[in-house]
Formats: C-alpha cells, structure tokens, sequence
C-alpha cells in the first residue's frame, strides 16, 4: 500500500485517518505537524514529525487534516511551495454513497455516512463530512466544506472557501458566494452573497466577514 | 433483467435512476418525457422518448420521478388511462436500511442513506428521499415524501400529497393532514391539519393552500 | 447463540428487536414487562412475559428498551436488585459505523444509520438513535440519549439521564449537564446547565428541571 502522510494533529485528523484506515487503501506513514512547541509525539499510533522533517521522510502524497477551509489552503500551499509535484488523496469513506457522475477533487474528504447524489463536482480540498448530504448536481468549489448533517437540495453551488455548518438545510437551487460561513441549523431559502456571516432560521447575512477570518 | 421505464427526466430522474442501477434488479429501458419541445435525446445515458411512443416500446413497467406530489399522480393517472395494467416498481438503495414488517407501496422511491424502522407503512408512489428516517409505525400515505435529511420520530401519520421538507424534524404521534406542506427546517410538534403550509421552529401552520399548488 | 430478554414492550422494544436480529448475535428469548394489565402475549413474534416469571425463565442477559432515561434506569436497577449478575448487552445496528477507540457500555443501544467517529465514550444504557452522529472524542455519560437525526461536533459532553432530542444539533465542544432535555431542532451553541429544559434557535435554558420528571 502506498505511504501517505497526514498534516495535522488534531480531531480532523483523527477522523481522517480513521477514514483512511477503512478506505484501506493507503497507508499512514505519519502525522505532521507546524507547531515547534508540540510535545505530542504519536496520533492515532501513528509517528508526529515537525515539518522540518519533510525531506528526510521522502513522501510526496497525503491530505491536510485541518478543519478550517483557510488555514487548510495556507498548508496546501506551503507543502506546494516546498514539493510542487506533492500529490494530495482523496479520503472516501466505504459506509458513504456516491452516485454516478460526480466528480471529487484532489485532497477531499468524503466522511462515514455521508451520500453525494448523481452528477455532483466537489472540488479540490473539501471536506464533506459526518452524515451530510448533497442532492443531485451539486457543486463545491475548492476549500469548501459541509459539516455533519448538513444536507442541500439538487443544483446547490457553495462557492471557494464556504462553510455550512453543522446541522444546515440548503434548498435546492440555493447559491452561496465564496469565504461565507453559514451558521449552525440555518435554513437557507435564498441564495447567500460571498464573505458573510449568515445564519437563522430563515437563514439571513448578519454580518460581513474577511477572507481568512477564522469560523470556528 | 427487466425492462422498466422511467417518466421525467430532470433531477429526481438522475436520481432515481442511480438508485435503480445500484439495486441491481431492473433494467432501465428509457426516459419518458410529456414535453413536446425538448431537444433532449439522452438522460444519464438512456434514450428519451416522447409519451407518444408509448405504445411502441411495448414496456409496462416502471416509475414516475417527479418530485412533485400532485405532477406525479397526475402522470401515474395518465400511464394508468392508457395502460390500466402498467406496473409500477419500487425503487430502493441498497444503502437504505428497511426495519422488520414494513410495506412500501408500487412506484415509490427510497433514496440511499434512508433508514425505515420496523412496521412502518408507506403507500404507492411516495418518496423516501436522501438521508431522510421514519421511526417505528409511521404511515405514509399515497403520493406523499419526505426529503432529504428530514427525520421523524414513532407513529407519525402523513397523509396523501403531503411533503416534508429537506431538514424537518417530525416529534413521535404527529399527524399531518393531506395536501399539506412542512416547510424546510421546520420542528413539528404538534398535529398538522390538511391543505395548509406549515413552517418554522416550532413549526405552526401560516396559511391555506389549494390541492394541486405547485410546492417546490 | 446466546439467549436474551427485552426489558419493555413498546415502539423502543420493537426497534430495538430489529437492531438484534440484524446483528445476528444474540437469540430473543422474551419480551419482559412489568404492566400486570397487559392482555398482549406477544411482540415481535416473541412472547411477552411479566416480570415476575424472571426466575423461571433463567435467561440473565439482556436490555433494557425504555426510550425514557429514568424509567430505564428505574427498570435497570430493578433488575439489579434481584440478579444482582444480570449482565446487560450491547445492542448495535450493523448499518452504524463506529470509529476507532470508541467505548461503549453495557446496556446500550445503536440503532441503524449512526455514525460514532473515532475515540467517543458512551456510557452504560444509553441510546444513540436512528441517523445520529456525534463527531470524535464525545462522552455520552450513562442513561444519556440522542434522538433521530440529532449531530454534535467533536469534543461535545452529554451527563448522565441528559437527552438530546430529535433534529438538534450541538456544535463541538459543548457540555450538556446532567438530567437535561435539549428540546427537538434546537441549535447548541453554548453549554446547558444541568436540569434544565433548553431549546430553540439558538438554544436558551427555558425552565428548570427536577431528576426522573417525564420528558416525552
């Protein structure tokens, strides 16, 4: 099996490797971290490395375990700046459904109980996770994420960068711009504008929101 | 394999055919259209063929996939008018978990990621859809549907056309009247009556509506 | 296989039922109850018997199905009094998908469709219910629940006799203290004190709560 290696140390990665290891496909050769002041030295079994260590470790494929969509693309392009032909996996769990025609992007991960219907494009970097689910024709561009028990209706397109958090219902057809936050059991009836904060039931821009703000 | 044919050829069809392919048990013959002016010949990979050529493909067998209630029995009513003998299938994902002593009527869909627990009664021509889950001893009427991610609790009754939108959450003992809509989002925790729209946490009824209005 | 009792006769027996048989682990031996008026002999095709027949049947494993947490902890500590052995099984839905390191006690039941990521602790006699999930390192503490359709994020602490109804939703690292009834959708943003009734969006503490009052 191939080695890959994990980047972040955190819950995101603990469930991402969980993922891998039922994926059964690849293999967790590490854990790496940024963090200098860690004093962690294993995750889930396996070996923490500083980053520093990258080139000694010689392995050039894995994902970034990171659940913030922004502070996972500044790790993506730090690896790439570093190890421009790094290859980044996709993480599928086998208990999720994942219909015909879908499209899924280098570095996404796909969470246990999750169901993506037919002719979905999730793009590169995303995380689908726990028991979430998309309706036909979906699109996620890169660095999005939806989190546990979000579901959206069919032709729902969420932007760069865009969160809907846990518990969220888009209807379909529903457009949500880039770097927005979607708040916590939102209900979102109308399309919502890029770099805001919206939540509510019905789901509402409550204020505006810099690229790179942190949402959780 | 059998041949069946589906009617509708929009989302819910791309659906509903991903589910077919995955139950493994018919064999998808074509996609019936009563649109006169599409220039469409091919959906998901299967001929389209106008109603009119009906008669000639010599196939009885199969489902409706229109989201729409009220459509939907409207074209099982016009496939019966001329072929009173034409059969309907149900169509129903693997990945759905189905409970002990459950019945689930001709020309009703259950999506993937559905759980159906024990003694549950759903009629002719529903929709289960995505992710959704009854409890024990529910009872859904002909024609009705539940959507994704929407979840029930035990000896919950929905009545003919009614629909439970994507996220609605349903407590144990409620009754919904038929031609009733339950708005996205919404929290029932008290018995619904017949032919109105319903929304909002706590879900209350907010105003009448006519059999047949369009809902989606 | 081995046999086991089914501690109560109503909707949860029967669920609970099902899960057992697709577990395909343990033999039903009877359904036990403590209602001298009842005229039902069977359940679930299983004979039910009064309490008072325990000592004839000889059978000292089994669980308790009771969807009220303190009437199940009543209904287990009754059968402690007079087995003080009787061993309390584990009852999972083989459709569930549970994580690496995650701890589940005696007594406990999860039903079809969950997902438990990785290294959550749950208590004795709890009950995860259909379609829920709780996201890596939860702790469900003993005769705590989560209904249909409810998600938390990681790190999120439920005490002990503390239910979470049907549709919440509990972002990460939230504490819900003990003999707590979060109400059906509610949206947890902030930790619940304990004994209290909290619900709404978001969700606000509404009155007080005294041990063993009725919450369904």
């Amino acid at each position: 099996m191939e080695e890959i290696l994990i980047f972040g140390g955190g819950g995101q990665a603990k469930v991402i490797i969980d993922t891998i290891r039922c994926q059964n496909k690849y293999k967790v050769a590490g854990v790496i971290t940024n963090d200098k002041s860690t004093t962690r030295t294993e995750c889930c079994g396996f070996p923490i490395y500083h980053e520093d260590k990258l080139p000694e470790l010689k392995i050039y494929k894995g994902i970034v375990a990171l659940g913030d969509n922004w502070r996972r693309s500044l790790e993506v392009n730090n690896i790439l700046s570093k190890f421009p032909s790094f290859e980044f996996i996709t993480a599928i769990h086998p208990s999720s459904v994942i219909g015909q025609d879908c499209k899924i992007g280098p570095g996404t991960w796909v969470a246990a109980g999750v169901v993506i219907n037919p002719s979905c494009t999730i793009g590169a970097h995303c995380v689908v996770n726990t028991s979430s689910s998309l309706d036909h024709d979906c699109v996620m561009k890169d660095f999005s994420s939806v989190a546990p028990g979000a579901h959206t209706g069919g032709n729902v397109t969420i932007y760069d960068f865009t969160t809907v958090s846990i518990g969220a219902q888009v209807i379909h057809g529903i457009t949500i711009g880039a770097h927005t936050v979607i708040g916590a059991g939102a209900v979102v009836l109308e399309s919502v504008p890029e770099r805001v904060v919206a939540y509510g039931v019905p789901c509402r821009a409550m204020h505006a929101r810099q690229i790179g703000d942190k949402y959780l």
